[in-house]
């Protein structure tokens, strides 16, 4: 993106804000040029363009105006996936998705993975190079099945911080978030059983339900206030559903945190259908808001809530250090522990408390949260910029995911095959729903790096969207005039 | 252990061998000293233990003979189980295992840790320091779903010293062992479904069977031979059995290797009832013979065979890398690989690797099978010296675990939590039992560091045991006076 065409960004951002209403007069060119630090003629082209754009109106010898301006993309709407519980499909399309990770030529756009390229995990470096040199052979060895004591004291001081009272013997490390799912999906349900999911909600948690014979009832949810409690509750009354698997704070996919009143209401209907919450907190750290939002299990006082969590967002995935506050269902957690995996790697469990220890981890997350943030800021302008209209586009309120909607007849599936020639991939909508619903929808990630490469993939994805929805109105039409 | 007490040992072990005969004149007191380089009073002190022991009888001015001796305990009879599936019980003994796993003061005998002290895993370390040094970002990615290729490659090349011909692609790493039986338990079964397993057999898989709904039969098992096939035979033909899971190489906890012949015969078995079998390999590197003994994975040519494996007993297993080559179950396993725990640490991956690339492997597992070949002469001998009379004692072909089976009446669950005071523990026999049977037999880890510490514990087992079997015995006559 050039100079002027930031700077455009910018004004459009502030007229979308309010900052500038309709018909108000914007700042001169001169002043414009000055607050930003730029030349005349930057500003006077970033002006041309908001006006091809029909953002603003020049009014001769009085400057420009705003007009009724070609607005944000509006976010989702509420979700409306199928009334009944069903089984997973989608693996196919999931093991795409993981397959192509390891294709360096590929932008990774459909990613769940953080940006790892940061000063601040230096330190982890130094601590797993200083633990190398000690040799300690109690790190070769089996650690407790519970994991390593240093870190689940460390979990327990950093959960604080999302209002949760634990100690180090309330939590049991796992090998990811991944496990902690897993392992606590399988200790509050037996196969054939139903669970109350998001819709869309993350791949993993869905395939872990097929794989265990599951079957998931996919409750409508906002794109800003999250899973329908009115919907959920009609679900209860219709169905025998043993549990609810949320993600309540930086929502995967839709970005959202749940207020806090809706995270007790959800709460108050568990407890009233005596059902357990699975919340995946994985996100949760790197919400913009601080103080860092609550986790529903803050709130728990029958120890309903199992919050799973790991340091793969927050730290990094290869580390597969993860943890579960399984409350009352710790038995049965434990004993899924041990049959999945035995014990988790000990060294990394020693690395990241150390780290956390050490005292570095906040800072890494206060200058993650802002990295994410600024990429936040960009990847939205870009895909306003390169994206065509008639599109919604999620508002996330931390993390690096970003959903789009396009319009309902629209295959993404169809374009990220399209894709593969440009070198790019994109999480398709239909790998988040259980019965391959929002197949016009994509999921991007924005803590790539921002760079020329990052942003000519933007605009070439948004190209070949707009060409796609091109062809699909064209086929729509076809369709239509052969029915009539 | 005194010097003389060893060198008693050393002859009755060549008692026992045959290398001197009932009846035949043992070496005059100065030839042992001479060849022993020890003191003239030594071998005098070692030929009155000895018989003390009546294993030789002076003859005056003639030297000693070898008299009718106390003979080596001898190895237990095949085991009689249920003959019906059973479902796992046994679970609380499990987690009592594990979790007086982390308590530094016990002496852990009946534990699966291999030896960690030995010079060849130095390069272990350097290795690790040096990828710490390199800051790698990829190395806190998440790697591929398959695992480290790498690592892949060079299992692969390893899999070859068992006969087996595979290629990094058929192979997925996994979180230890542990997690490559659980999943492809998973992949090949159903809740409700009948599984195969030898008896005794690894607690592991017993109670992964357990939390996926999985029923066991037990099949009689041998402890120089391995699964009676016959017994087998006679299970597929009464139940629907979908799988068999055997560790043919190095058994945990009997020692034993299946014979080829009775491998090959396993494996048509398998075939004629269309059955899986899933091959557990985790010991299979440690077996004193050369070359090392084949897997059935290395006979099987219709993809059936799923060969687990790991470097939790030959390396280290705080690293927790281990992997599965699941044949033609592939698709399955990776789902539920994906599902268990996402993919695998990174960094452990590329540890390993490296240290079987740069060629630090082949002279570490050489020096593991002597080191534990040496333990297990020394602790066999230790057995003989301190346990009572009247027990039987597995003669392991590889590995680092024993087994030790008491008379029938005999409650090493009672005697395990006697021995607490004693800062002692071992594994009770009815862990490896789907039933809870073996409550009178014990697994100890002859990996043990051999010195006055391992030696006393043994000593004080062994009178232990002695005294419980006394206590027993009383307790049968009181009953049994109380009956008449």
């Amino acid at each position: 993106m050039t100079r002027y065409q930031h700077l455009a960004c910018l004004l459009s951002d502030r007229i979308e804000q309010g900052l500038y209403r309709s018909g108000e007069r914007l700042p001169s060119v001169r002043t414009l040029s000055l607050e930003h630090g730029v030349s005349i003629s930057t500003v006077q082209q970033a002006y041309h363009l908001l006006e091809e754009k029909q953002l603003i109106v020049p009014q001769p010898r009085s400057g420009y105006f705003v007009a009724t301006r070609k607005s944000t993309p509006p976010v989702p709407g509420m979700t409306r996936p199928a009334q009944r519980p069903v089984e997973i499909t989608q693996w196919e399309s999931v093991l795409e998705l993981l397959s192509s990770r390891m294709d360096s030529d590929v932008l990774q756009l459909g990613s769940g993975i953080p940006d790892l390229t940061q000063p601040t995990l230096k330190p982890l470096w130094k601590i797993q190079s200083r633990m190398a040199q000690k040799q300690d052979a109690g790190l070769l060895n089996y650690d407790s099945l519970v994991g390593v004591s240093a870190l689940r004291e460390q979990v327990a001081r950093l959960a604080i911080d999302s209002g949760c009272q634990l100690s180090a013997d309330d939590i049991v490390a796992t090998t990811g978030c991944h496990e902690a799912l897993s392992i606590s999906i399988r200790a509050v349900c037996d196969p054939g059983d139903i669970i109350a999911v998001e819709s869309p909600t993350f791949h993993g948690t869905m395939q872990t339900l097929r794989g265990f014979g599951i079957r998931a009832i996919e409750i409508p949810t906002d794109s800003v206030t999250g899973m329908s409690l009115e919907a959920l509750e009609l679900a209860f009354e219709q169905w025998p559903i043993k549990a609810v698997v949320v993600v309540p704070n930086c929502n995967n996919p839709l970005g959202f945190i749940m207020p806090e009143s809706r995270k007790r209401a959800l709460l108050a209907l568990a407890q009233r259908f005596d059902a357990a919450i699975i919340e995946d907190d994985v996100y949760g750290e790197l919400a913009w808001e601080y103080p860092r939002p609550i986790t529903i299990k803050s709130l728990d006082m029958d120890g309903r809530v199992l919050l799973c969590s790991s340091f793969s967002k927050t730290l990094a995935p290869g580390l597969r250090v993860g943890w579960v506050a399984p409350g009352r269902y710790r038995d049965r957690v434990l004993h899924m522990k041990y049959i999945s995996t035995g014990s988790t790697a000990t060294q990394p469990q020693h690395a990241v408390a150390e780290f956390v220890r050490q005292g570095h981890y906040g800072p890494h997350i206060r200058r993650m949260r802002q990295v994410y943030q600024r990429n936040y800021d960009i990847f939205s302008c870009w895909v306003r910029h390169y994206f065509p209209c008639g599109i919604c586009v999620s508002r996330p309120q931390g993390g690096f995911l970003m959903w789009i909607e396009l319009p309902e007849a629209f295959d993404a599936v169809r374009l990220n095959t399209e894709l593969r020639t440009l070198k790019i991939q994109v999480a398709v909508g239909s790998l988040f729903s259980a019965s391959g619903k929002y197949r016009n929808c994509l999921r991007l990630n924005y803590g790539l790096p921002i760079n020329e490469h990052t942003e000519q993939a933007i605009a070439q994805l948004g190209a070949a969207v707009e060409q796609a929805m091109l062809a699909c109105n064209a086929e729509t039409l076809h369709a239509t005039s052969l029915t009539n």
